[in-house]
């Protein structure tokens, strides 16, 4: 079926949310740790962490349109750190609990039951459950103007690995990890390797 | 284990490419398709494809620098459309193979034998074997400062999708579609729904 920008627009709102959050497939599942100026912890699930590069190492994130309080946005920007943790099998669930919206001053880890864990002076708290761990400092922001969500660029000061995820070449074992992928807001699978192929080198 | 920013650094090339990559996880892996001004096509395979919006419906991708020619920006440049299709387990391997380097003047479709399909008037080519497909008109760009990476941005003007893929709430069946995931460069996963959540509305 084709459906043109027209018939887009005309979808239910909640149908078309399914749709357009699905179309370019799964993402990684993450948890973003933050801390505000002030000591209050916060943990939110985001589907769009993306390489940004690996050297310097650095990753990205969008973030919805700050028109609403984003703790996440203003806990970066009080502090300048964040931690990036991949979700696995085990805590898919208070994971995806993250997403709900709770009463002001009382942390997300609270609210949901993950370990709040901070390492050595890194200024903002990881997620203790998880195995693929990014210590964050925020290097810019680009607002989209089409719609006010804003792309979130840091560089990785550091990596909390659980040991033996990593093979000789530098990969990462995701299949060992539990690693969920994310399809849209709600809709979680599993991942399993097929297939590792070579560098492309023709001609 | 624990890698600081100074280890990261000293990691050998391709064992940090590696790593790098995948710690955010597995991604959807889509092909682009885009063609010049004077007609000669384009298509590649991409790991950074993000959602941004559902309204206005908009989507987004990340490209490497620009300091090597890549045909795929210039011809978004150039005609202001490009598509985006996801990669079936069906087609990986000419999808992978859109990565090598080919000879000037040669279309990647023709080179990894994907199909190059162009539907009404929409002006760039769409694979013909992908059965999840979106034609984007360009919108935005934004450098990022730190690396000299691109995130480009656009609206859907039209989707093209297999029939019997869409679920009457407007998810996809992303396991109908045998969609693949690839985390970092060269390893593909196929995903397997585990559980769909409802919104959290708590308190």
């Amino acid at each position: 079926m084709i459906l043109r920008s027209s018939d887009i627009d005309k979808l239910d709102k909640y149908y078309r949310i399914n749709l357009i959050n699905q179309l370019s497939g799964v993402k990684g599942a993450n948890l973003i740790g933050s801390v505000s100026g002030t000591g209050l912890s916060n943990v939110a699930i985001f589907n769009s962490v993306i390489h940004i590069g690996a050297n310097p190492a650095s990753v990205g994130f969008v973030l919805r349109p700050l028109t609403v309080a984003r703790h996440t946005y203003s806990n970066i920007m009080e502090t300048g750190f964040y931690t990036i943790n991949q979700v696995s099998s085990s805590f898919i669930d208070k994971a995806h609990h993250t997403s709900g919206k709770y009463a002001e001053g009382i942390s997300e880890f609270t609210e949901v039951g993950l370990q709040e864990e901070y390492l050595g002076d890194f200024k903002a708290p990881y997620v203790g459950e998880s195995k693929i761990r990014m210590g964050v400092s925020f290097v810019e922001k680009h607002e989209i103007a089409l719609n006010g969500t804003v792309l979130m660029v840091g560089k990785i000061e550091e990596l909390v690995i659980e040991d033996g995820l990593i093979e000789s070449t530098g990969h990462l074992d995701l299949d060992a990890a539990n690693a969920m992928g994310v399809a849209g807001l709600d809709t979680y699978y599993g991942v399993k390797k097929r297939v590792r192929k070579g560098y492309v080198s023709l001609g």
